[in-house]
């Protein structure tokens, strides 16, 4: 057998010996995820295939994250028919405002999502959970409709390119310049439906949260998912949290690749990317005339505790320049709650951010730090298309949160230097 | 001279010695006050005025309250107005993202407004200062250009109702159930145009927050304003904080009054009022069988520090009743940065509520909160008039942060008897 990590783990969810790229296979599924938005979406083709349960109550995740605390009376009435069906459907990982994080910062920090699962979420940032050893990937909402219903889902199973890290970060780069750098490299289509298996002797430089902001943003370069091998590292991550036995798979040594790209970690620098797409990537260093009215920390991308430490290292005792609005928005309650008990919250407020209740908020152009004509945010999100995070004429520069930080205190496009 | 409190206000700043009711009078403002809604309208029609600049840059007040971090590109467009104009007139007092609080929770904190003030502010809810000894009034935009642009604004004097209180409130109470009680006792338009004016030995037992509470919602009675004496409570709060030396006004002895009205400030109950009115008030003993969706806890009216201690003390080390949505708003990033410090952020959040950065919000129906079909809301909020918060088919249950923290302790409105 010549499989990859990620073919390894679709051939035992279908239940098959092997499986070759291009194959069409119905695998089964062991978490379906949903949000305030894809959901009710999901509910309506649920209802009118005339599913009457759900396959496994454990199983089927809604998490209410993109517009709650309800922004408007549309965001009430999709939070409203998701709490009806998480309840009278008994659905036990139903994530309500109180409870809620962003779904991609939640499902792993709460142990919903273990290693070897194969996992599909009505959100295209599902991938995220690949850096915990899984095959996770975003998919319609009438697919988390069947999905619901039936436990399985349809893939064909995808072809792969093999990103061989080694080396070790910089102090002030972390895993959103590593995805920045790959995705400026190869193109928003240059992973189109493969996986992306990150793997080689650098892997263990990377801290979880490095590997879930890499993963997280494997949809940017077009592919179907990212993954990370399960070494010791993922294995202390889950120890505590998970709620299921971790299932470690490993590509045959001789898998085939579409390609195999090094990436030699010391070597990476913070990157920027520029408007309006996540390929358009430059070193932070070469945009220091980029004026900035706005920035934001956070999201499914860069809202867990490593991004906050990071934006805390750089804030505490400074103060953000003037006429800068900088939003903070830690991405569930329980990293909100770390963020309180640390005196991170203090030191952002006394710096003069404001913290939001977790949320996808701005990263969509949902609320919670919308721009207007003639705008411009360096964010930490991960979509930088136009009009992304508001008016048609704002601009977004996706860049890591030591990089926005840094241009938090300076009002321009700043690389963090450690002083 | 046989003038209220008010008229004497008013005379010294037309530079009369005496005024009647009923007169019309053209008075000296010491503040005027917009926030991100109404500044770009009062902005547009500055210039439509052809005036050029603002009568004194330290008495113009500008704050972004209502829909920021902006919830979308319209408060964005909104906030870059008044943002621009803020900067091209070089107004001192500009409050935006990360400086923000609710305007009248952050005016009288910030001693922007004090003591024997006339003040407009284009947002209903003015006549909060009345509490600090004002003369402080809501005006329509075009009023706020006028203000801003002259420095002056005519009023007709209006009459007055004298609320003689007496004796103390027990600890279950706070100012909003006396507000709520007379708005209940006099109706909607019970004071229409005119003056509340506080008085009687029951004053020295009211708290600042009680009194600018108290203020804050004379307009729900159709009230011109609410004032307070200045006592040594009032004097004490301004000390550290007033930009400008108070000045105190007394009303005459022999004061024409329209109606003289007892509170028997003893006598007062955890009250609510029942939708579509502020007027349709019940005590909260006598809602037990009612069910609510959401809890809300800020706003102009109840988000200060005395409302924070209230419902820390109820939440402390409890749960909120499952399916309860409870939002809590620090009206201040003061307000807000005193609550993480004093553990109340954790104890909220422990509690299962979430904590949103300062707002208006949900109040007006804007975000943070919003309502939907058949959904009901017990808030500490001003207003309950149909769709306030949301949908049409919602309601909104007025009440004090005591009552609300207990309502969401049970999921039920519930009157707070101390353990």
């Amino acid at each position: 057998m010549k499989m990859t990590m990620t073919q390894k783990i679709l051939a035992a969810h279908a239940g098959l010996r092997e499986v070759t790229a291009g194959q069409l296979i119905n695998a089964k599924l062991d978490i379906v995820l949903g949000n305030d938005i894809t959901t009710p979406v999901a509910i309506h083709e649920f209802k009118k295939a005339g599913f009457t349960d759900v396959f496994d109550k454990d199983r089927v995740t809604i998490v209410l994250d993109h517009f709650v605390p309800n922004k408007d009376i549309k965001a009430a009435e999709q939070s409203k028919t998701c709490r009806e069906f998480a309840c009278s459907h008994c659905v036990s990982h139903f994530y309500d405002v109180g409870k809620m994080g962003i779904e991609h910062a939640l499902l792993p920090e709460q142990g919903i999502v273990t290693a070897g699962d194969c996992i599909i979420g009505a959100d295209s940032h599902t991938c995220t959970y690949g850096a915990l050893g899984a095959f996770s990937t975003g998919v319609g909402s009438t697919d988390m409709a069947a999905g619901m219903a039936t436990g399985m889902a349809w893939f064909k199973v995808p072809s792969a390119i093999k990103f061989n890290l080694t080396g070790k970060l910089p102090e002030n780069c972390s895993g959103k310049d590593v995805i920045l750098t790959i995705i400026g490299m190869i193109g928003v289509d240059g992973a189109l439906y493969k996986s992306m298996e990150f793997t080689g002797e650098g892997v263990k430089n990377l801290s979880m949260d490095d590997r879930l902001c890499i993963c997280n943003m494997a949809i940017e370069a077009g592919a179907k998912n990212g993954i990370f091998p399960v070494d010791d590292i993922t294995l202390a991550y889950l120890q505590d949290r998970s709620e299921r036995e971790p299932v470690v798979y490993e590509a045959d040594p001789d898998a085939e690749y579409e390609k195999v790209i090094d990436i030699d970690l010391a070597k990476i620098v913070p990157t920027v990317a520029c408007p309006h797409l996540p390929e358009n990537t430059h070193p932070a260093s070469e945009l220091h005339d980029i004026k900035v009215d706005q920035v934001v920390i956070g999201s499914c991308t860069n809202g867990r505790m490593e991004d906050m430490e990071a934006a805390y290292s750089i804030l505490n005792g400074k103060k953000i320049a003037d006429g800068i609005r900088c939003i903070i928005i830690p991405g569930t309650m329980q990293i909100y709650r770390e963020c309180v008990e640390r005196g991170y919250v203090t030191a952002f407020i006394d710096a003069g951010a404001v913290v939001s209740t977790p949320t996808c908020g701005p990263c969509l152009g949902g609320y919670m730090g919308i721009l207007a004509a003639g705008e411009r945010c360096i964010a930490t999100t991960n979509r930088n298309f136009v009009g992304r995070m508001g008016h048609v004429d704002s601009e977004v520069y996706l860049a890591s949160p030591h990089t926005a930080a840094a241009s938090a205190l300076t009002g321009y496009i700043t690389e963090y230097k450690e002083a």
